[in-house]
């Protein structure tokens, strides 16, 4: 197996003996918000049990939170397990993603045979009416990312509109992923989850992964337009998908506002350094507004030379609609971004 | 979604607002083993970073512990997951399972848009020469249970190595799910473990749900005949389905050799103890060799009875190749055992 995401702290254990600064993977730097980490402690000791295939008390505490039905909400192992899950249960025969984008979509959708289209984004990564236009007559599903990854740009509320709408009359399924708009300023104004009732065939798709550094628990979830879809959705695949641990830290992950506000004011922070920084050693700096930056550098090598160093960083050769020089960091503590931008100065000019 | 297992606690504790004596999910009832439930508290603390999609050091583990090599082993969230992911990389037009079985085989192959072919077990609900017969000339995958669920019945090795070498003349892979095995005091002899190097196209199913209680934290493993299907297998579904925690449970889950030892001298006593007691209050009981015994009762209503009275067993009767009046219990310890047969009697006595 091919690991074509980041996060690859273990081969680098496994190479080196020592745990590197990872910078590969989007993930709070701020570790597990403590009444998470208490919930997956004291979740241990349930462990015994089988989850409960429904998600009974975690879909009632989503629902409360996000003013969301119940009856439309599915979850499952992290976001990816429910793109997966949406892939089988839909098996489209012809799906679109834009590129660059989270290489997952494309695999999900090639594993039940579907003819996928990649559309480009703009020169600049911009969705823009150009983009709609190029959305199959026949697509039955399409991603997007909302802020974009590996890009970060955020699409705005009128435009994401005028594609709900262009796919409403198609009879498009729209799989919206919100995994980062946390992070956005204005998360609120572009979230499309008020668009739900409108658009029976829009859903979005949500993670704690992100905001609340719960990667490794795998929690994601997704609200769906309809009813019939979401059970649909329920209905494949394994039934226990979601750990009692997961369970009951997501439970608790929904009353972390302090942490995620807390969180969101050191990215943006720290992302407007990291910004300068990177552009004043020359390299191109994509203006993304989620907790990492996509940068171009003339040193092809940068990513290996970090990683030399204990560094890891995202090298986005294998992106499709991305070529070599193109790399994503995510922005951490300002005392670890130092360590990044001193290391990656270091590499270019010593 | 139509809850189609046991293990519903999660439903009763909705509806009656207290906790069940749940013998309708075959797991130990000793709880988490000390080592596991310590490792996976310990991992809590690591939960932050992305799991290794490649879970390195638990395939590692396991290959030293099974002697099978780690690029043989794939790991997934629970056996169920494993059983889903089978089915989407081979994707097989026609597949086979003997009735009654557990009902996931039969609903995975179903949404690959397979043929599925219920082979009948004998009227004793044995494995025989009759059943081999049975399986179609163009099967390309057949999934059995060793010993089987929810019957408990095992199968001898001979019948299963005759079993191998016609589905090898065929091409068929042979999905051997060994998740009870650990509970049959024979194991070692009945575990087609050691014939994996002879048979490239079979595939066992393990997982520690059962035998360390861990049904709650999702992990389960399969062992490939060949490294080729292993990789195909990796390269299916999501990258990260291994919970960070789930991993460091297992790594521990096999130094467990005393409580697993522990567990199977109390279920061999218990269950003897259980099907006495069972018959002689008039049910046809089938001789089980694992954690749980298949019983028949004239009282079609007995599950509805005893869970409002606070215990939930199996009620069989959704089972293909069964019909009402079969029910299935675990056997747990002897004092939960006792509270079962006492309420049993209540429920049928008056």
């Amino acid at each position: 197996m091919k690991l074509i995401h980041g996060g690859d702290w273990a081969g680098f254990e496994t190479e080196y003996g020592k745990t590197p600064l990872d910078f590969s993977a989007n993930i709070s730097p701020l570790g597990l918000p403590e009444r998470v980490r208490a919930a997956a402690l004291r979740a241990v000791e349930m462990a015994d049990r089988y989850p409960d295939p429904l998600n009974r008390r975690l879909c009632a505490a989503l629902a409360d939170y996000h003013s969301v039905p119940a009856s439309n909400i599915v979850c499952g192992s992290g976001a990816s397990d429910l793109i997966y899950r949406l892939c089988h249960t839909l098996r489209p025969k012809s799906a679109a993603v834009f590129v660059p984008g989270f290489a997952e979509y494309a695999r999900a959708l090639r594993e039940t045979w579907c003819h996928v289209t990649e559309i480009p984004l703009s020169a600049d990564f911009c969705l823009t009416q150009e983009q709609l236009t190029q959305i199959p007559q026949d697509c039955e599903l399409l991603f997007l990312c909302n802020p974009n990854n590996p890009t970060g740009l955020l699409s705005g509320r009128e435009l994401l509109l005028q594609l709900l709408d262009l796919c409403r009359e198609r009879g498009t399924v729209v799989a919206m992923d919100e995994c980062f708009l946390d992070f956005c300023e204005d998360a609120a104004d572009c979230s499309l989850v008020s668009a739900l009732a409108q658009y029976p065939e829009l859903i979005i798709i949500k993670a704690f992964t992100k905001t609340c550094a719960m990667a490794g628990l795998r929690l994601g979830y997704v609200f769906c337009g309809s009813t019939e879809l979401a059970e649909k959705l329920r209905d494949c695949g394994q039934p226990w998908a979601v750990s009692v641990i997961a369970e009951e830290a997501g439970i608790e992950a929904l009353c972390e506002e302090d942490y995620v506000n807390q969180l969101r004011t050191l990215i943006s922070a720290e992302r407007r350094k990291m910004k300068t920084a990177l552009e004043a050693v020359g390299m191109r700096v994509v203006p993304g507004e989620a907790n990492f930056l996509l940068f171009r550098c003339t040193d092809y090598g940068l990513a290996e030379k970090l990683r030399e160093r204990g560094i890891l960083i995202r090298d986005c050769a294998n992106f499709a609609g991305l070529e070599k020089g193109w790399y994503r960091t995510a922005i951490r503590t300002e005392a670890e971004n130092i360590v990044l931008m001193e290391t990656i100065r270091e590499v270019l000019h010593g």
